[in-house]
């Protein structure tokens, strides 16, 4: 039993990673910072032209990915939204299903349990509901199992740490992660 | 009156790109195929230090739609949302917000029209809705008006062509511009 | 094939009837103005008392719903969410989920087709789209396909005619029922 | 400061009045039970007859809750949205909008404090949403400020107090609401 942890944001040590490192206390972890890895736009798939010449963290990402068995995405909300960061790492799932080397990713991730952590400043509790709808959406789509999200609010540095739902929330995702764990 | 379109889409000739043609038909517009710029992620907006060394198109593209009075945004649903291409510029507004050399860039948003295109090809009359609904926030963030949107069904290259719904709504959002640029 | 449409509305020739009517034109179709029924709130189904003593015409209309192919739902907005009149009408089939004078009601509505039309005056192309969510997830709980939806605008009586998008939505859903019992 | 709960289920002592009790213990609250009120449908507003010639509790209700200053709606999720019993009770306040005799009334309501308690028991955190987004515009057009929601999931009686999360969240309502009376 293995979780994977994909951070979107921009900043070190921001709210939605502060209410993470709830959730993952004591647990062994693969994370993921994507701000500190390269990763191309997406590609047009129809073409046939070699993808991408630059460097290009993706690829690699990708595989452990599918190895795991928890994805845990941690994300602030941007303009209203996931993180480009993040949201450009899943675009790229696209060319993962169109990847001849890759036959399986499609069989890999049906199953896979993902839970998700987003922080916001402008009412997220209402106004980060899109996005947990479009994440409802993706996990259909890989028949993936939505195992939760935790909602919580924060704009200064820190300031999720005032928000006593989410931080029980998180406190119990942890306890549910060590559960799994131990099954496993 | 000027408008101004960007396109989210990776690909050449797409069916947003093809459903925007028509509402855009035989109109002076500002063209901007986010996939020709290099855009940057956006960094660490707490931090003094000197933000973007390499190439970055952002800013001479957010100068320009400053001084546009419509915004259109064209994008496909990926993975149930705005293209990341088109979220990374959306995300570089943060930037904007706290860019001294751009003091009045929330004044000139305010008050802006903004329309949206996009165009799925899994259920996106309800599928693209939480988009929508994001697209809403966005707007009610900088006091825009959320003018209108098309969500037309399209998966293979031309398929939108099939929605009379859709190609119905472009032709009379062609009218609608129409209208206001003999307004102005 | 057979279609029967159900009015949540409590005017006569509100705008949601008129746009419907364009959706129906020339066909021969089973009209249920809820306002002209009385229907009893729920009742505690975990209860073993007789349920209604009072006139109920819910039984003869679930059991007509029953053999229809095409249920097409019309409601003003009211209050950003279906009109009680029609939320009455669906919560009562959670008796009927539970009736064991009815007990193929699941496998009758799975695969039935449904459409919803609705009028609403203020900004209902986003302020409507909870309802259209909520409508999903009621078809999903039925596996009932949720055909279309079509949001019209309008406040005054009459208004909705001015909504050229709409009026053009009907249309189609017209040719398109006509299709559908042509096949038949 | 006085808070007024409107229940839209018509169990007794169901989950969504198990999670309101933990958030209203111990404090003075008029409780409005709408399955033991007699709230006929509402009229065509637009026409000048008298209204209801039948009993109708809802006048006198409508009158307490403009004197209230919380307003706290609980409610199961029936078929993904809210009880007809509480969605009849919210559709007759647009009488009450044209109600001559209480021309105050959009006045009072401004600034009011509403939150939600619900609970369903088919994934509520993701399809109780479209519920959330409604309830956020109806305090929208009332001006008032949409103060706290709860989901609970719970489908057999009691079952929501194994809602960790959810009565962690009810609990700190408590002391919200306990806070803002010792202020008053």
């Amino acid at each position: 039993m293995t979780i994977m942890a994909f951070y979107g944001s921009i900043r070190d040590n921001g709210n939605s990673e502060r209410l993470a490192d709830i959730a993952l206390q004591d647990l062994e972890v693969t994370k993921v910072f994507l701000k500190d890895y390269h990763i191309p736009p997406i590609s047009d798939w129809n073409q046939a032209k070699p993808l991408h010449a630059e460097k290009d963290d993706y690829p690699s990402l990708i595989r452990k990915q599918m190895l795991a068995d928890i994805i845990l995405f941690v994300t602030p909300v941007y303009w209203y939204g996931l993180s480009s960061l993040l949201k450009l790492y899943i675009d790229r799932w696209s060319e993962t299903l169109r990847d001849p080397s890759l036959p399986d990713f499609k069989e890999k991730m049906k199953g896979k349990e993902v839970h998700l952590i987003t922080v916001g400043g402008d009412y997220p509790y209402v106004k980060a509901l899109p996005m947990i709808q479009q994440m409802q959406f993706i996990c259909d789509f890989l028949q993936m199992t939505f195992g939760s999200y935790i909602i919580g609010k924060g704009d200064k540095k820190g300031e999720v740490l005032t928000d006593k739902n989410a931080l029980h929330a998180a406190g119990n995702l942890n306890k549910y992660f060590k559960s799994q764990l131990q099954k496993a």
